[in-house]
């Protein structure tokens, strides 16, 4: 991600200096700068104009053409296409499409879309499409115009340097580089709660803002009982864990095993033949760090890492990868072409690449029911590990300082640990960057027993906040939670067990399709929920599905 | 390149349907449909407004961004990063940017952008970069609006349908599937000169419109004094060959050997190395069909094919499309970022690209410098063949059918049949589709004593003509000409023999880029033939090269 981060940053700035992505107030400025576009809208023969939704076809085609052609962009720098001398020159290319495409979603055609559908609401004519693209492009036009055209400039600016200040204090090791940028991330983001208020978007916490950009409709209160769950069942477990005499090795020495890359490409391919991933509408690039992109339905792609040293790593990865690339490609044929093409947020697309990495890949019956197949691929490397040692060995649980690489059980606490951290922030507004490496360690200390002998171990790890990304981290928790409640939903229906051993993905699939995937983002999550609940997000599911599989394994 | 033709093609049904890309007096449409954005260029507020050349800085950066985007999404379909069940999404999101791109070049910004440009030449304050942009984005503004928008449109139309008759008819070696769109080809561009005619474009000959839209400034006049001396002097050296005994082999059979694809990705990326392909700037793909794609200068890119059992076509074809890439990586730093960051002309360019393949890669003192290090890399494949040897095989003469496959010596004889036919279409009004296949094979067996066995060896092998692009197929054979007059240039300058031996590139490429590269597009082709000799085009130098190689080669 190294490389994008770099090009994306400079993008950014070039965007900024540009002076056309960091303007709501001035977006007529980046369509075509000779031409006051503005007199146009604002000519009194225009405002009386009677428009038909047919009418926003082709601005909606261009914005998702936008949208598609800065993903390629991406894609092609992240898969190892774009040279490294190009990278000030595709920044200036991208920054040019972004401030277009900022400019179309805060512009004065994106204005008439949404009269022309209140209007169509009012006669009881929108469809469940036109309302769900307009909730989409509201929120995203209310949020924007809440924030004055200069403090969001300055951000994108704030932004840039903070991500390069972030980079050299994790080199360095020295969180003194990062804290002022990182300061003024938290005061933009306090701010940007006030703004909101403002401008009539009210929330029982403020933190809720930051929830809600990244899972619409989440709140402090949800999520607080989601923790106070986890933390009262998850850490004893965890405790239990670590002080139980006779478990399983923490580590099975055959999980080292040196596997040949074109093996391990056969692997994937088992696998993805396995779980259903189309590969008539995705294909698979290698890179440094797996990801899956989508470019709507029809081309969902996903990347995996091979080391010769780290098979399971890239086993798992693909397994991951798939959930998300497999929710993308089953998305319904009437949503294709619209922004609604898409996951229903960040959260429900996690609990599919989860629910298929660990819930389903990480089971007894999933090993159960490939290992003939894997034996086979796998050339002999591993004739002489059984289901069982396989299964334990793919599920040892080790307490680490890093969240990319943590187990499945403690790999919310690495959340919490963060989410306890990002409300603190929006509730306490005397606290400073100063003070969170501090609490940083005293919440490692007290969820996961360790202490970071560094910032990179410790606080400098994720990139999220250098971007003023809060909100984001939980995100991930939901998915693992989510996907509990999937899974105990499917059991109500059917043999979920029996499935797995079977490799009867296409049951499994199909379940996941009519609940959850072929309404992409045509509802909000909560309803995405309702679809298999109708109790809401409750980490019970989640914290008993973990204790149960963990003391099994553990013999607790 | 079936592929990325089949997506084109859907991509520019889908934009004649979405009525965007085909429509230049209606081209606002195109922009942001429900805004009436003439309003705003027809105010009289506006139509007194007084332009700096910078305002156009963000248009052209736009017009830019698009032209990389859609080269992004073709890089992408060519190189297999597209899954086949993404065509028609693809074609969509393509049609889309290629009707915002086509409504920039004739919308009313860009007539502003002439005005102003032209207020500025009066006053004597035009640079020479921006005078080139005008003149680039002149030409085609004129010529698209010399022609009625439904004539264009209903032309545009016609090409998919003809391109996939095209292909059914070569499938099915039947020309009568292809001849009734052939013909309406054939009376649309008929009908073009007409028209540009009436707008004021006159040209002595009315095919010289063809030639002009691929080779600026290119005349019916020059090319025929250049094809009545390869005809004068190639045909009877041609046949001199074909019957002369005792010459070398035709064919040597250790061009056959199979030799593994590592091994020739070794020998690329040392043909790469040695000719000053700068990968810090470039990147290599792997396809069917080679072929290079500047994004401009810092990021220019080529393809290859490799096959096993055809080592040479990618040998030479790697020096062909390094040819092309290096020439666009040289382009002067000025230039970057704007429309003139490109070729001069398809003819200069592919001067290069023939140059490096031809007049170098298949010289004796190329082979001579290269010889320890082909062995080398080439691990034992070649160690039995002398450098004589390699130099005789890979200048085998032997007449066929197919142009993309023929040697040095006839290769621009193809490219003679194609120009005759062509200019005949355009000077005999008389002439229909049905005409053409004897013509065809008249003059194939005349210049090249051979008879295609059915339409798909003959008139139906290039793609070209199903799109209408008449004019194209001579800048092939300029492009030898012009490679035979540079190395002419070169030769009384240093000792060019003793520079390639040496594989001393930075002087050849320091020269070339002194002369050529660096001016881009913006000096045209003629100018940039004037940098190198004060004659003009001249067929001589590159008879006079055939002549010396061929003769001394086989003995004559």
């Amino acid at each position: 991600m190294k490389k994008i981060l770099a090009v994306l940053v400079l993008a950014l700035l070039l965007c900024v200096v540009m002076a056309g992505c960091g303007a709501p107030a001035d977006s007529s400025q980046a369509h075509d700068a000779p031409v006051d576009a503005e007199q146009a809208y604002d000519a009194p023969a225009d405002s009386d104009r009677t428009y038909e939704l047919s009418d926003f076809d082709a601005f909606f085609d261009k914005l998702i053409a936008l949208d598609q052609a800065m993903s390629m962009f991406s894609w092609d720098i992240e898969t190892g296409g774009m040279p490294p001398g190009a990278m000030e020159s595709r920044a200036s290319t991208m920054a040019t499409l972004s401030a277009e495409r900022f400019a179309m979603s805060v512009s004065d055609e994106m204005l008439n879309f949404f009269k022309t559908v209140e209007a169509a609401m009012d006669r009881g004519e929108a469809d469940d499409i036109t309302l769900g693209i307009y909730r989409m492009a509201k929120s995203g036009y209310d949020k924007q115009m809440a924030i004055p055209a200069d403090e969001y400039k300055a951000f994108t600016e704030l932004t840039t340097s903070s991500y390069s200040k972030w980079e050299e204090a994790r080199e360095k090791d020295d969180y003194s580089i990062f804290a002022p940028y990182l300061q003024k991330t938290m005061d933009y983001q306090r701010g940007v709660v006030d703004y909101r208020a403002q401008a009539g978007m009210v929330y029982d916490n403020p933190y809720d803002a930051m929830l809600d950009d990244y899972e619409p409709g989440m709140t402090v209160e949800m999520m607080d009982a989601f923790f106070d769950e986890l933390r009262a069942e998850i850490v004893p477990l965890l405790h239990g864990i670590t002080e139980a005499k006779g478990g399983p090795p923490a580590h099975a020495d055959f999980l080292d095993r040196s596997i040949p890359i074109p093996v391990q490409r056969n692997v994937s391919a088992l696998i993805m033949d396995t779980v259903g991933y189309d590969l008539d509408r995705g294909s698979v690039g290698e890179v440094t760090h797996p990801f899956s992109m989508s470019f709507g339905q029809s081309d969902v792609r996903i990347t995996v890492n091979y080391s010769e040293d780290d098979f399971f790593t890239s086993f798992y990865a693909t397994m991951h990868e798939s959930g998300h690339a497999i929710y993308s490609q089953n998305v319904g044929a009437e949503l294709e072409g619209t922004i609604l093409d898409t996951a229903a947020s960040m959260g429900i697309s996690e609990s599919q690449s989860r629910l298929l990495e660990n819930t389903i890949g990480r089971s007894y019956e999933f090993w159960e029911g490939i290992y003939d197949e894997f034996l086979s691929v796998t050339e002999g490397h591993y004739d002489d590990i059984s289901v069982r040692e396989m299964y334990e060995a793919v599920n040892a649980v080790a307490p680490s300082l890093i969240r990319i690489t943590a187990d499945e059980l403690t790999y919310s606490l690495h959340i919490m640990v963060r989410y306890e951290i990002e409300k603190m922030i929006f509730n306490d507004p005397q606290l400073t960057a100063e003070d969170l490496p501090a609490l940083w360690d005293e919440k490692m200390h007290e969820y996961l027993g360790l202490t970071p002998g560094s910032y990179a171990e410790g606080i400098l790890q994720d990139v999220h906040w250098s971007y003023g990304e809060f909100g984001y981290f939980p995100t991930y928790a939901l998915g693992n939670a989510y996907a509990a409640q999937i899974q105990d939903a499917m059991r109500k229906d059917f043999d979920l067990d029996a499935t797995i051993s079977a490799l009867d993905f296409a049951t499994i699939n199909g379940w996941l399709t009519e609940k959850i995937h072929r309404h992409g983002a045509l509802l909000e999550p909560s309803q995405v929920l309702a679809q298999i609940t109708d109790e809401g997000l409750n980490a019970k599911y989640y914290t008993d599905y973990l204790k149960d599989k963990y003391s099994k394994l553990y013999g607790l």
